[in-house]
């Protein structure tokens, strides 16, 4: 089987650091997986005993608490503080960003509107520091929504496609006389998007690799299957099956921004060998 | 011949407000025509004795200026007030927000962008107010834009397209972390726009009346072109031609936003007897 990796895939800036900062603290924990990839939260663990906290209540003083790439909640922050645990904050500087948009955007009294998923938990997280917040995914959202302010803020979940945030703000800049567009749309992810998209084009067999609750992972995922077909999304080597590269040629390879070269490498070496 | 009026046509708010403030003013002189309609401004130099400043070294101590529903250039308005002249304002409100955002955004270092014409009086006088400011009408022209600072801020001249003002935000949102839209296009004009574009769709044959060089009149002429090809622009009713009139049985009017009432009424009387 031929192999070729994408022009861009895997590790973005965000997970790097965070990675790196976890490993220079052994015996710490993170508050929430440190990010969407279950292989690289266990290797942590083995290799330098970083835990998982599931609950802040689980948090003891003078304990070594590591926030994830994503953020967490204001409040949350604000009970780790109080406990007098020691934090390292692993937030990826581009979601940091957001945050401290929508706090002073708040004190600015602007409305604001996250483009992305309620549920995300940078969207959680980012959202914590408003006070007038409205989370939507289609503009079609924006037209029951009540604002408390006339004048409107937008930001972006990191990974949302800047398309569907246009349409988003173009809803809002024709309804209200000021819209301040804060675009926090991470090109790192769109790097990984189009070179997949490349790589789809010419190859018969797709391999996505990544976590499976990962959005970036998925929306890789997505853009490759609409070149290629045989496109598959799994998290680690186990997953492979024999059949999917039954009278193929040439297999792509990508990976999303939370996937660590170990895992692609094995992956690489499983596929080889079939 | 039988005659049907857009739903909505003529007078803004603007113009009707600078026109009740000049009546009010006997003896005064306006700065650069008042509104984009020569009858109109014959009309008030021979009612109310309102004349026509061509340039401000006309301008003699003690006179009473009216400053035109475009506005004038902060520059401008300087030297007005150094001459010690009354001065009546009669700039419409919905131009003087453009010249005050401009004014807040260059004292708070964002680079602007106007959409507009560059040579249109209300353009001039808004980015007079500025410190980086660039005046586009396609987002091409910002391709090879230098902005002095990394923060932008638009708005637009009152009586642009929404839909090409987004065109140029959007172009803007994907290349800059913050960009500061305010919708300051007035929707008078498209009350009128929109007015126009169902009655030119059921006539024969469509006046359009207002100044041959006022912007928000030849863009009225467009749309209605697009849907009656027998559309014609004209300023008064000496300008009808008979030829036009042939064979037709519903004529369609509408008006720019500076054309006044009484020659709606001329041009109405004169098709009539047709």
């Amino acid at each position: 089987m031929q192999l070729k990796l994408a022009s861009s895939y895997g590790f973005c800036f965000g997970v790097k650091r965070a990675i790196t900062l976890a490993e220079s603290y052994t015996n710490s924990a993170t508050m929430g997986p440190l990010i969407h990839n279950q292989d690289e939260i266990t290797r942590l663990k083995t290799d330098y005993n970083i835990g998982l906290y599931s609950k802040l209540e689980d948090v003891k003083n003078d304990d070594t608490v590591i926030i994830r790439t994503h953020g967490i909640p204001k409040n949350d922050l604000k009970q780790l503080k109080q406990k007098d645990a020691k934090i390292i904050n692993a937030t990826c500087p581009f979601v940091t960003t957001p945050q401290q948009i929508v706090k002073k955007m708040s004190e600015k009294k602007y409305s604001l509107v996250i483009f992305g998923d309620e549920s995300h938990p940078e969207v959680k997280a980012v959202k914590s520091y408003g006070d007038d917040v409205h989370v939507v995914l289609e503009p079609s959202q924006l037209e029951i929504a009540n604002f408390k302010y006339d004048k409107i803020a937008t930001v972006a979940q990191t990974t949302k496609k800047k398309e569907k945030y246009l349409e988003i703000v173009n809803f809002l800049i024709l309804k209200y006389k000021e819209v301040r567009v804060f675009n926090t749309i991470c090109d790192a992810t769109f790097e990984n998007q189009a070179a997949a998209r490349e790589l789809s084009k010419e190859v018969d067999v797709m391999i996505v690799i990544g976590g499976k609750d990962s959005s970036n992972t998925k929306q890789l995922h997505n853009i490759c299957s609409e070149n290629c077909t045989d496109s598959f999304l799994i998290e680690n080597y186990k997953e492979l099956q024999n059949s999917w590269f039954n009278n193929k040629k040439l297999c792509g390879i990508t990976a999303g921004a939370s996937t660590p070269d170990w895992i692609i490498q094995e992956i690489v070496n499983k596929i080889k060998k079939l």
